[in-house]
């Protein structure tokens, strides 16, 4: 069977909306997966307790101790020189040992990425692992990626985060040959810079349904699926979006029509799992620092699709195909 | 008295939105400004005729005829070569002869950047005038440059945006001493790529108020007056905004309450006048594509401010004292 290993101390609302969370993927998921929280037992214990939860074995759900805590001011190489035995660190480490399939943190995401990246490793040609997010588009999803893991790419990486992202979109969303467009200032190729005019030729030789040049505007309200770009732009689109959103509601509140329904479901982040690492050997999940328990239980529920769905092997034959 | 010169042919609804916008100004200014159409004289005066306006003259508006036609196909050489005598090279050109004290079009931007570029000419260290555009943020409007007329930056190029966007912000929108944020992935120093990171201590010893990096969502939420980045970046950041628009008016349409009334008022681009050019010798703005009338009117307004202003003359007096 499956599992995931939950890093029950990151978030800002940890450890309560990280164990609530997981409590939620037990009982909706009913076995289908198994749960493993790494932190602090007695501090776990405690929580599920509180929660009113004891039975927590038979449903499935195991504690890892790791006392370590590990804070937002940590940074990555000294999380990874001394906290050995945090939740974070453990929940990666149980996966390095095959003890589960998969790992999530709603902790310091600098220290989750730099784990995942030490501990498990990498494939292709990119220096760290790409973030990849569903973001809501008008009448669809689209996949963007690099959403902040690297800077100052070269060409080739972009064109492996096109087959990471495709891949993604191909096997969890079930889009038959997902189109993947270059987030560009124009449609034509010779537009944007030295990097994203080398990728463009690279990405039409590569083995992808690449359909050129897209725009800001694309993101919206085109009609591709996978939006490749470097780190810094995608984290600014991440984050802008997550800030449209909040401005909408602070301007209109929750709008309650059907419309409006639909348009909080699309938008509100807390309906998406997380950002996944795509480009690692394994499965990593790096989930908001605001996370309620729905967020965790979503985040949990997509660690499971990935890893059963072998995401990040099929991402590494192909990677391994191309230069 | 000021004159501004408006290429008569340029844009998707022109010549009709664009002459109708020059009336609507010339109607609403009284005369404050004068209004030069540059275009095919005889089509020109037909478009006024059938808008059932003879007496522009009257009214401080002149035609210059400029019969060569530009189209969205030609690339900047070759209208720069072969079509000096149209309404995009002549609304420049009268510029550079000092006919006029501003230029703009809703034409080839391209074309356009190219003709203010070459014709009237630079200054500072940009290899190209910085396109500024006011985006709405929650409760006020930023100021984000560049958003398209530059690729690959160096860090001295950013520190000019910075202080562009300053003197504007201070000048035209009356803000004492604009702060001014350097769109980044993160609020730490030493996050995103090279030259932001370079850029980031340069901006720091560049006089005016850098209050460090701001994120996407700070667009939005920030407190920040003014916003630097590179040119990719900024025109992926403009375009989604005008996505994110399209996609709340597909959603919800026009909302006619105080607070929908207000979010259209700040998001509909038609509200705003143009993409304005700075760091160039004289004054440029480039409209929208799919200008109105309206759009057309609040362009003219502003290239008269700007040019009333001075904004050019103190950016070129600002970055003289600036490496």
């Amino acid at each position: 069977m499956i599992k995931v290993a939950l890093d029950a101390m990151g978030g800002d609302h940890a450890p309560k909306a990280i164990v609530e969370g997981a409590i939620l993927a037990a009982r909706e998921s009913q076995g289908k997966y198994g749960i493993v929280l790494t932190g602090p037992e007695d501090v776990v214990k405690s929580t599920l307790s509180s929660l009113g939860y004891s039975g927590y074995a038979e449903a499935g759900m195991e504690i890892f101790h790791a006392p370590d805590i590990v804070t937002m001011d940590d940074t990555p190489t000294s999380v990874l020189k001394t906290k050995q035995n945090s939740g974070l660190m453990a929940c990666v480490g149980l996966q390095k040992a095959g003890k589960v399939q998969a790992s999530i943190s709603a902790g310091n995401s600098g220290a989750m990425m730099a784990a995942c990246l030490m501990v498990l490793g990498r494939v292709g040609s990119m220096p760290r692992p790409a973030i990849a997010c569903d973001v809501p588009s008008f009448g669809r999803n689209v996949t963007l990626l690099d959403c902040g893991a690297n800077v100052d790419e070269k060409a080739p990486t972009l064109v492996h985060f096109g087959i990471c992202g495709s891949i993604y979109a191909e096997t969890m969303l079930g889009i038959a040959n997902p189109k993947v467009g270059l987030l560009n200032m124009g449609e034509e190729e010779k537009k944007g810079t030295e990097v994203l005019q080398e990728a463009h030729q690279l990405l039409k030789q590569a083995p992808i349904n690449f359909v050129g040049n897209v725009e800001g505007r694309d993101i919206m309200l085109g009609e591709v699926d996978v939006i490749v770009t470097g780190g810094y732009t995608g984290n600014v689109v991440l984050k802008l979006m997550e800030g449209f959103y909040e401005y909408h509601l602070k301007t209109f509140g929750k709008i309650d029509s059907v419309q409006g329904r639909q348009f909080h479901q699309d938008w509100d982040y807390a309906n998406r799992g997380g950002a996944m690492l795509l480009g690692l050997k394994g499965t990593g999940i790096i989930t908001h620092g605001r996370a309620n328990a729905k967020v965790i239980k979503n985040g949990l529920d997509l660690a499971y699709r990935l890893a059963s769905n072998q995401v990040s092997e099929k991402i590494a034959a192909k990677l391994s195909q191309v230069a």
